[in-house]
């Protein structure tokens, strides 16, 4: 990376991409329906069609507290923070119940990420960044800065040209750091 | 204001500018010291000094839930969702436990503002709009579209030539309608 006075912005998402929600999705559905779902099974459905109890989960207490953290992403991402001014930013206010866990959440596995540079959010449209990284289209469609999907299981099968797709938080570290 | 298809996009704080902090502050203070304090001699005071028990009551349940809401702000704020893109944006995530509290603020006082468009962050830093309405100079002075300072007694006796000072909601009316 060149030298500038000017550190670039990058947003990261946290559903999906620093919190591994579809594991818990399935971690919760088999606990409710007695069978664990293949993933290869549910490549390509909206996590909304993909388990029957989410909307229910969604506003569970304790749902988002205690989901497990993405591989390698507390590592990479301590490390982009010394390159680049990053901001955690999750669409949370659909749920607000949640917010204080997320937070929670965030504090344990990214201890070095700031109260000042979390961001929770309904549209993304309002965010200011030169990076975004980020699972969903919606989110990643609006934004003029470079554009990072990070493959789940939900977006799989989606062609596009603009976003650079990751499958991992290594490749991440490979494009950015 | 023009015919445009382009619809401007205003970012409204929540205290101080749609939450009458201030008066919530004198009540309970009074509360606590049972002498009720003269805002004429407050005003230059940063709120940290100017409340002693300021800092427990911003981690206090209920405080964010039931603070009076500014005179004017319903209603205008109501009228420039017709002609803007309308985002509260509130530096709530300093104190994570008020954020349920004030989006159910929100939703009593300002039910037509969607989840989607309200903003819980730390710096401003990360927001995009093309107005800003806040009482804090740490917010507008980063900001590169038009700024409106909102009369607070903290800001009472500073001096700014970028920011245009309003001292209530139908002033804001009067530049934006």
């Amino acid at each position: 990376m060149s030298i500038k006075n000017y550190m670039q912005r990058i947003a990261v998402d946290m559903d999906g991409v620093l919190a591994d929600t579809f594991s818990q999705y399935l971690d919760w559905d088999e606990r409710d329906t007695g069978t664990r779902k293949q993933r290869e099974a549910l490549l390509g459905k909206p996590e909304l069609e993909a388990f029957a109890g989410i909307r229910e989960y969604l506003y569970t207490t304790g749902f988002f507290r205690s989901i497990p953290v993405v591989k390698d992403s507390p590592e990479i991402l301590l490390q982009l923070t010394k390159q680049y001014e990053v901001y955690v930013v999750s669409a949370g206010t659909e749920f607000p119940q949640s917010l204080p866990e997320k937070q929670d959440w965030l504090l344990e596995y990214f201890p070095f990420i700031s109260w000042q540079n979390i961001v929770f959010c309904g549209s993304k449209q309002i965010i200011k960044a030169d990076i975004m990284i980020d699972d969903h289209l919606k989110n990643l469609d609006y934004f003029e800065g470079r554009t990072i999907l990070f493959s789940q299981p939900h977006n799989y099968f989606i062609q596009h040209q603009k976003h650079n797709r990751v499958s991992s938080w290594q490749e991440i570290a490979e494009l950015l750091l």
